[in-house]
């Protein structure tokens, strides 16, 4: 059974879960954790997420197999530099960062060739923070893509997959490139999106916001820390992203400028038939 | 009591839920409906939504002394031409429209002086379309905006504000410019760029879903016909809308640009810090 010896670097919402689901999911497997303040360490521990907590790193992946980086994505340099010396032969890393490109190319060149890293990003989560509301079942049914690239081992590939999939998730293969410009479109720049409705709201506006509003910016509670390392590192696809929304709502404003109903509608029957479409799909996926 | 005789026209989610809320909170009110279908009349009979249900406005408002617009607004202006002369002296007709400054000026016009308007906007509703979803609670807890003139009959305001307190609502007047200016931000505005953020994904980047992007694009599920009546008749202030939502999401890119992580941070913070008031207070209304 794979892992027999796993490492979790960052103990928070997705990083307590995993270990949570390997618990009930994979048998025999010691789950070691690494976290950055002494109260979620302690917790890891309580909640059963990992066995053993260390407050470093390298400590933390010693003869491990399967090592996970968890942490927000901006930590991952550092991370991947201190663990580097302390890695078995053999062993995989991955991670759960929601970009790819600069992770897996930072990774392929910290990492020692005795050691295979594959990326991973395990689409779930939640706008909580923390250790506390890590769940055993935040995976099922979920989606996993991963993102290979020309130097992949197969093996370590074959592995990384199959670790997803025993926690209840489907997974897909794609390049790094690919990964980072879907996601900077279906989940980025949304969030971005999020915030400014947020912030560009008077004081008199917000206090007759219904429940549409609280709904469509619920993204906007996210953790600050960790979406700035995201757009950060994705900033070329968010900037693309954000002109091809402007065009879309640019569109809407000539069609009203117009006064043309016809195609307004349109415009809306289209965007409400693909959001069904999709809504459709995730619930058949969710097998509900 | 106030109302005695109450006339709904539209029968669909909204029309239909005033009527059950009408029914389960006020005693001895006869309710009269218009409907366009002949399938939404006879379901708003048959879930008791109305009384009477009648294709023909004129019929359905004789003799009442409380008269609500529920139909899309598109079609205000020829309801309130056809309604005119049917109309009781004394009669009070209001509506409930997600744009009020053309509604109150058409209706201040139209009416005859016997007849006093006051402008509504019940912040309740559903991406659910028609009088099935209809449900008798829906305004519990909720807000209704009231949008007198300088003409408006004070006994009439008073009635009506009376009337959707009955419903368990909280009410809140205002003038229909500034209604409309805070609903183009706070609704019409999140819902055109909910459209827009459905409209401008790939395939493949909608492939990867998660649900974050289901619940910000939930309101892009609503009635198109509706949407696109609403747009038109608050066009300026969605413009207005779009133009400072832009300017927020450059300011965004911007730093971006700087690599400015701690701006970057403080954005995003301070979105997270007002949404999160603003659920804490919309939790607190709903006495949860």
């Amino acid at each position: 059974m794979f892992p027999k010896r796993l490492s979790i670097l960052g103990t928070g919402l997705l990083g307590g879960s995993i270990g949570l689901a390997v618990r009930s999911r994979i048998s025999n497997c010691k789950i070691t954790g690494y976290g950055h303040r002494a109260a979620t360490r302690e917790n890891a521990v309580k909640i059963g997420a990992v066995d053993q907590s260390y407050d470093n790193p390298s400590n933390a992946v010693r003869d491990c197999d399967l090592v996970i980086l968890a942490t927000p994505v901006g930590v991952f340099e550092s991370l991947l530099q201190m663990i580097a010396p302390a890695l078995s032969p053999g062993a995989i890393v991955t991670d759960v960062g929601s970009t790819k490109r600069n992770i897996v190319q930072l990774a392929e060149k910290i990492l020692p060739a005795h050691v295979h890293f594959i990326g991973s990003h395990p689409i779930a989560g939640s706008e909580k923070r923390g250790v506390d509301f890590a769940r055993a079942d935040l995976f099922e049914n979920a989606q996993c893509l991963i993102t290979p690239t020309s130097t992949s081992h197969a093996e370590a590939l074959a592995a990384v997959e199959g670790f997803w999939r025993q926690l209840g998730m489907r997974t897909l293969q794609l390049s790094p490139a690919a990964h980072d410009q879907y996601l900077a479109d279906i989940s980025h720049l949304p969030h971005a999106v999020a915030a400014a409705l947020v912030l560009m709201q008077s004081q008199a506006a917000l206090d007759l916001a219904g429940k549409g509003f609280i709904d469509t910016t619920r993204i906007a509670s996210g953790d600050a820390g960790l979406w700035r390392d995201i757009f950060l590192d994705n900033r070329d696809n968010l900037r693309n992203g954000a002109e091809r929304l402007r065009q879309n709502l640019d569109r809407l404003i000539e069609m009203l400028d117009q006064g043309d109903g016809a195609a307004i509608s349109q415009w809306l029957e289209q965007a409400s038939r693909r959001r069904d479409e999709l809504l459709q799909k995730k619930l058949k996926d969710l097998g509900s």
